[in-house]
């Protein structure tokens, strides 16, 4: 077991709890927001700018890395730690969230927030060979995923077992077993028939995880069950008696349906192992996700927010691209700390996206981040001055003007 | 008078020195590579980083800035150094060469380095309403030049007194003198002409410069006169006559024949004035440069390269977009102490080019910035040791193998 997990305090009547996490590549203070760096890169940043805004800790993608420039490139090279310069704790992803969306599984896309649609018997259990939106075929069997690149369509087949090896040859500190990622609007049928196939495929993974024996790496199993009380519960009682290191909540939800979902999965699971919320990033989500007992939550919205100019501010988001910021000479928030309020003006971030240059990319991808990286250390303080749901609702109250 | 030269070592018989160039913002260690912000951003780069790799002085362009985001903004938020957060020596150009490159004012565009043409009475000295190759018109005439921007067509007029009233709104250290650009392959006629106005708008600039008084500032003036041994030497002397702080070269060379202009200009020029040889930055021009007497240099070339994956070795350039640097492991140059090559290999670079990764520009120039920094830095330490002639030799073989 190369994880530890302690709790620190917990969140009177709720879930919620501090701990902290040690790794082989440090330790994490829970709970944390974790950095995306998809291809071994946080997008415009080098590894000391995101150490220097708060982050603790790093999540490849084990689809793209398997793609480009390839797992056994990666451990060839060192391993992902040494690979990208980052000696800081890692995870990655099971590659199952990028074969299903960017694979296009499905006519309507997975993705991690969708509205409701009437039509929830869109698929039927008996689907199981889908076209996706560009016509590439994708199937999906007991076995594994057969899909074709994003990059060039070439074919691949990802099995529990191949995820497994990819993310050994990767070499992040966390892990995850490969489960299938349905769309929110899978019916009930399609779900339940999808989370078996997940918890068998939760099973392989870790057989194949012991098998290879890799001692400091720890792996997480994942809960799926869509927004079904009934599928949640039962699919976290099934991981829960399967001995991961921690846990991850995959899966589509409603956004209204989410900490109830969260909350049914987390009374489950047991309380001594971290829980990861995937993909999942937003303010009210974290603090909605934290109260419901969540320990990390990755997201790529702070860059690619951040790319396009919009940033976070503590009275809600602004589009640095809007005219009336061109000559605004106060920073992005004048409350924050982060290197780029202390050290540049609104008027300087709206030329540098007026003038395309690179530097926009990064300095509104250093604030975005620091801003939710620091915002979840917040509610972590917080919890432990006993003053979260008065931050909590300080905090909405004044982003989201209710 | 804000610049104070001092020069602490000659080069034996020849006309190189080490000196030391000090600025209301600190001192630079001559000879020195300017590093390119053109629109005051280092590209891919944040100013940290810039100081890091061992830049001494930024450079940002009157022109760029002049349209976006406009010199009186710039003027408003501070003035350049607080606009860009670069605490250190900044200077700007005159606009000139943008104004008659980016305007193209010429159909064979105005260049630093050009090859012969047969065809030297190209341009007539009748003739200064010159359809460019856009079908833009630009005009010069002697009061100044009327010009469209190259990003929306809009008019403008860049006079001497306009380009040093923007130059003192932008605020860099040192500044330069307002001078007409011409293209290399201009008739001696054209040449003779264009040199004349250049002469009376660098006595405009200075009266300008005077009027505004702003003591902080340093002007310098230009030397131009193509590659005609009697109009470089005229020019140098009636530009050495005007009481400037320093001087810059301008203007377009032939490569062979540059390093033969730069010493009958330098010849002619007050040794106790810093000289600037502006736009040029190839590893063997900086050596010919600086053993003719040149003290500060700036050029696009690392950075623009480095975006484009062509990186610096000691044993010449290397294409990292080539297949055989995928699974190369080593630093991009084993003997560089650069950031880049300490913590990252070829392979990483490669893959971060393929993925079209926004780290890739960034590692990059990082690299290409340090490897000719540190390239001028050497040459000035050879100079002290007196092994310059040595240093010379061994580099020139081994990169261009000679």
């Amino acid at each position: 077991m190369s994880l530890e997990f302690k709790i620190e305090k917990n969140l009177n009547e709720e879930l919620g709890r501090v701990g902290v996490l040690t790794t082989p590549h440090g330790i994490i203070q829970t709970p944390a927001f974790v950095t995306v760096g998809t291809k071994a890169t946080v997008k415009a940043l080098t590894p000391e700018l995101v150490k220097d805004l708060g982050s603790q800790v790093v999540l490849a993608n084990t689809y793209h890395l398997y793609l480009q420039p390839g797992d056994n490139l990666v451990k060839e090279a060192g391993g992902l730690h040494k690979f990208m310069n980052w000696d800081g704790p890692t995870m990655t992803d099971s590659g199952g969230f990028q074969v299903f969306s960017l694979g296009e599984a499905f006519g309507d896309s997975v993705s991690k927030i969708a509205k409701k649609t009437e039509d929830e018997s869109l698929r039927s259990s008996a689907s199981n060979k889908i076209e996706g939106n560009s016509g590439r075929l994708m199937d999906i069997d007991d076995g594994g995923v057969n899909f074709r690149s994003h990059i060039d369509g070439s074919k691949h087949r990802f099995t529990p077992e191949k995820s497994i090896e990819i993310q050994h040859n990767i070499g992040a500190d966390m892990i995850f077993a490969f489960d299938e990622c349905t769309s929110p609007n899978a019916s009930y049928g399609y779900q339940k028939e999808a989370l078996d196939r997940t918890h068998r495929w939760a099973e392989r993974s870790l057989s194949q995880h012991k098998k290879l024996g890799v001692e400091e790496q720890s792996l997480f199993g994942i809960v799926q069950g869509g927004r079904f009380e009934d599928l949640r519960k039962y699919s976290a009682q099934v991981i829960s008696q399967m001995d991961f290191d921690g846990f991850g909540i995959g899966g589509s939800f409603e956004k209204e349906d989410m900490y109830t979902a969260v909350g049914w999965v987390n009374q489950i699971l047991p309380k001594e192992k971290p829980r990861h919320l995937l993909g999942i990033g937003e303010p009210e989500d974290l603090f909605g996700g934290i109260q419901n007992g969540i320990d990390l939550f990755d997201c790529v919205s702070p860059t690619r927010m951040g790319r396009n100019g919009t940033l976070h501010t503590e009275d809600g988001r602004i589009n640095i691209n809007n005219s009336k910021f061109q000559n605004d000479f106060g920073p992005i928030d004048k409350e924050c700390e982060c290197y780029v309020c202390k050290n540049y003006s609104r008027a300087y971030l709206s030329h540098l996206f007026r003038a395309k240059e690179m530097l926009a990319g990064t300095l509104a991808s250093i604030h975005n981040l620091y801003f939710i990286t620091h915002l979840v250390d917040k509610i972590r303080q917080s919890i432990l001055d006993e003053s979260f749901f008065e931050f909590k609702e300080e905090f909405l109250k004044r982003y989201y003007k209710y």
